[in-house]
């Protein structure tokens, strides 16, 4: 698919994130005005409950764009979903007959504040990408024992926090909690000492489930209204310490961030991939019936404090082991009931090489082999001060889909009471 | 604390579970009414919505109980809860003044039906009995090694799933998934085998932090706003082939069943006692001021489909390692934001004798020792058709503080589509 241009010409820009293909929805406020739903197309952020006031697009009996999420659409179901892309892409393309009624809702993204997208119901993190659970496998339980003897069969989960997924901009304090050297006799508690990213993406559940009622891989692809960038943040000391038995706690509990931008399974459409060969077969319920991986070019940046950005990782989600429907398939597999706002991420994103790395847990080898940034500064870990990026693009034919990014900075721990 | 005696008669009798003493707060409807706020006291239920419209109480300018849950009064604050706990005692109260405006506003428990007495915002599940670690421990990874090393520092908990947690009297869904044999060389998919409960008690927490906000144990004991009986399901074949290395996931995500009425803290007040000693003392931030354990006799009853309900195990909440104060601290204490309506499970809770052990995997001891029931039938899990109860009370003198029950049969395994 080529690009479809826009009236907004910024839009039809090949390096811009938010052409017309694109149309990611977000939350914003500028002004006076309270957080409400809005699309991003080119340098702009169509205010969608002013349009919707001026009966420009209706979804339903009720105003579901005057709310600070999306939640009320995604509740509407995939029929409405695809109804307000076309009306959006109709009202918004080269030559569109209501370019006139539209423009003055359109408000500059330089001049919005983003909000969270959604309320996430719930939130759900997978171990899901191989080379990231054989990194991190080989150096706790060594090369041999690298990937669990479950992992090839079932997309790994676990439960993480809702109460602390945050929108990208907002400041990280760094967490607090029990730690243990190896050598002491008993565990001390203070800042985490080393405060670690993880890449990943996160996919958002439009559609509900009942309890008891489980899904097909290609019902559970149906449901996904859409993808955000997710950064995991992991407090890896923390996490040593009290992961077993029972799993990731306080280590993951601190703070998840994503990108304020939601962009639709629709939108990526184009750039479905398969997930990799099967080096076991899948049982039958989590068997993929068509392509619902995505080829999407990731990158993560470090800027410490009065520093420069720059680069330390470059990956892409085609590399996950299960997609975000296998993921979804067996999280409602056992009976368990899944709501709109949902959020799945995705489990770390590392590639083969040692550049394609997730996390600074891999990328310095447990401390090993610390990155040296460009102002000659090395880092094992975040340090305070220091801003991390996550950003992500599908690349199409003189066009992208872009994510916008992913960003936070940490801040000092705070001194327990 | 002697019986408080009310004008309702049926309170006043040393076995009933819902004293003036007590005050829980539930959510019913009747006849055509929609599901509201509620107290039981006797036989009946107070209905608050009736009382609130009719200016006999006043928590807030809004209307707080002609609502299906309890959270608008829980962020009211602890000032109202106590404020609402005062004005329901001279109520309700042997002599009390206003007994004739009341009483129309009574409704038989009986003829009601209940709902949940709460949004669960996040469900959280500990693992913080010592004889069930130990027993579940000695059983997996023999009795040298049965208490993890972290065990007796970190009152060790793992998110669980809020969706499906639902209402005594709800009917259970035998939950599928994968499983594998030791000898199997593939895993496969199918109707779990060794289906479990898990006796526990829920706290609810009723006051909000916001991310990065620690607070103290004293903190953590006044925003709890009360306590139910919580019944873990529990898948234990799905558990063992899906827990390493990030924890119970679709084991436990299926169900979990609470008594529909929510105890208060200032009621289990006088029933107040201290964790046991500790072996290694805990790092300042978990250390208990004062005691914030509860003495709660619990039981666990079995009812074959057809057949007769009998008590399988009796045990006491005392029995817990850590409070609920110090798992909330523990859960705040990296910086995650806690939320009205969050629901904490306190691990299961087992006495040190055989006929104490809070769930069936340790009852039966891995099903090596059956059960056998009064009919001749004999149970190391539990079968399609069996009803499973938790009852609790703490006795008091001449009176009980009740919990009521917390009830759910089970049903066969739908087919995967």
């Amino acid at each position: 698919m080529p690009l479809m241009k826009s009236w907004v010409t910024s839009a039809n820009d090949p390096t811009c994130d938010f052409p017309l293909n694109n149309l990611p929805y977000g939350v914003f406020s500028n002004g006076d005005h309270e957080a409400r739903c809005g699309v991003a197309i080119g340098d702009q952020v169509v205010d969608m409950a002013a349009l919707e006031a001026a009966d420009m697009i209706t979804l339903s009996d009720e105003p579901v764009f005057d709310l600070p999420f999306w939640n009320d659409v995604m509740e509407l179901g995939p029929a409405a979903w695809t109804t307000l892309r076309e009306r959006l892409i109709a009202l918004l393309k080269d030559g569109a007959a209501e370019q006139a009624q539209v423009a003055p809702h359109l408000v500059p993204l330089a001049e919005v504040q983003l909000h969270m997208p959604l309320v996430v119901s719930e939130y759900t993190d997978f171990y899901a990408g191989r080379h990231h659970a054989t990194n991190v496998g080989t150096m706790f339980r060594g090369a041999e024992n690298a990937l669990p003897p479950n992992w090839l069969h079932i997309p790994i989960g676990y439960n993480g926090r809702a109460s602390t997924v945050v929108v990208s901009g907002t400041d990280i304090r760094r967490p607090v909690g029990q730690t243990k050297a190896p050598d002491a006799e008993m565990p001390s508690f203070g800042p985490c000492r080393r405060l670690d990213i993880e890449l990943e993406m996160g996919a958002i559940v439009g559609s509900s489930t009942q309890m008891g009622q489980p899904i097909t891989v290609a019902e559970a692809d149906r449901m996904i209204f859409g993808y955000v960038l997710l950064n995991d943040w992991s407090a890896r000391d923390i996490q040593a310490w009290e992961y077993q038995p029972l799993g990731p706690f306080q280590a993951k509990a601190f703070a998840t961030s994503i990108s304020p931008w939601i962009v639709t399974t629709a939108a990526l459409d184009p750039f479905r991939t398969s997930t990799p060969t099967r080096e076991q077969p899948l049982l039958p319920y989590l068997q993929e019936p068509s392509p619902m991986l995505f080829d999407i070019e990731l990158a993560v940046l470090i800027e410490p404090e009065g520093g420069e950005s720059e680069v330390i990782a470059r990956t892409n989600y085609k590399e996950m082991y299960y997609s975000a429907a296998q993921q979804l398939t067996h999280h409602a597999s056992s009976g368990c009931a899944m709501n709109a706002g949902d959020l799945l991420g995705s489990g770390t994103i590392s590639g083969p090489e040692k550049d394609q790395r997730g996390s600074l847990l891999e990328l310095s080898w447990g401390g090993k082999t610390p990155l040296t940034l460009k102002g000659g500064q090395e880092r094992s870990f975040i340090e305070d001060g220091d801003t991390l990026t996550l950003t992500g693009h599908a690349e199409g034919d003189g066009y992208r889909v872009g994510f916008g990014t992913c960003s936070g900075k940490i801040l000092p721990a705070v001194s327990f009471p």
